[in-house]
């Protein structure tokens, strides 16, 4: 089984991830935890130039191919044989960051990342999508550092993405759901479980 | 305009583009050289990763949406403001040898890399691409180095590369033309010369 941990950042996706997980392993499942981009070394090499190298010019659609690279490799290396294994895995960001950040965020084509994303995952999707959501000015007071490359893009831009996870969940209904964040965490944590549950023990 | 120099290596891509660089500096054109993967700081970066570190590991997927994440950023940094300037880019590989490569070489869809190179590339096509070809052999015997990731594939993969060019010169005959490059340097740059020659000074 494959679940992908979905929103913008400060949305508490890091804490969410690790409080599923953790309660994944107590049921005796075997869990590989993951983030995307990153959990490979050509991952991490992605990772490094997309969030930190803000001296290193990057246009919106290279941006969004670097992704799709680390993307597909953490599917290879990582996704598929950990789900084939029989393993849960629990990845933080998956495609759908890219259609809400690069698409509905910057304009690129939604329908050619989709396809992309297709390519670069060779068709492995998450089983399920629970996508942390809470207002954009919440968000962003609950991120104690410096914003990042993605950041520090302004506001109206973080809303068209929260947009985008919200339309994206209309869309998907049956495999992406939204979670309010704007809550306690224990409360968060309890509504994740009841999404995942009716999955457990089907295979 | 924009020509694009395209071929295995050992086929004498880098000698031609420098002569047919100079034959154009020296009718007075405005040229600009580029090698793709490279170029940009992301291509260069990338390049590295694709060419070096035999280290990371690389799915083919992600190999080829890592050229095609360094050619979005060369189009946008490099290719696309010099055709608007009114230079001539000459650019050592394109989009085709992708599809050569991953496509006819690996068995990825080429349809699908066309679309991920029309995403990566916003539409900016090369007016002419020039394939340098000759038996796969004697491109290797040229090869006076130890053979990088690529070419380390083996003979029948790099079999079905030449084949793939030649494919798509046949699909595409108004503007991927094929040179015969197994002869002497002289004789492949003067065919060159008068297969760009028409589109010089229309535009």
């Amino acid at each position: 089984m494959f679940i992908a941990i979905e929103g913008a950042d400060g949305t508490g996706k890091t804490t969410q991830v690790e409080r599923l997980c953790r309660w994944l392993e107590e049921k005796g499942h075997k869990v590989v935890r993951c983030r995307d981009p990153g959990g490979t070394a050509l991952g991490e090499a992605v990772r490094d130039i997309l969030l930190h190298r803000q001296t290193v010019p990057l246009d919106t659609r290279a941006e969004a191919l670097l992704y799709m690279a680390s993307r597909a490799q953490l599917v290879a290396e990582v996704i598929r044989p950990a789900v084939e294994a029989g393993c849960i895995v629990v990845s933080d960001r998956f495609v759908l960051s890219n259609i809400a950040y690069q698409g509905y965020g910057f304009g690129l084509s939604v329908e050619t990342l989709r396809q992309i994303g297709d390519f670069a995952t060779a068709g492995v999707q998450p089983d399920v999508t629970i996508v942390l959501d809470m207002p954009v000015a919440q968000a962003l007071q609950r991120i104690q550092r410096t914003p990042d490359r993605l950041e520090s893009r302004g506001v109206e831009y973080l809303e068209r993405v929260r947009d985008g996870f919200l339309q994206e969940a209309t869309r998907y209904a049956d495999r992406v759901i939204v979670v309010r964040a704007d809550r306690h965490p224990d409360e968060v944590e309890a509504s994740i479980r009841n999404i995942v549950e009716p999955f457990l023990g089907t295979g």
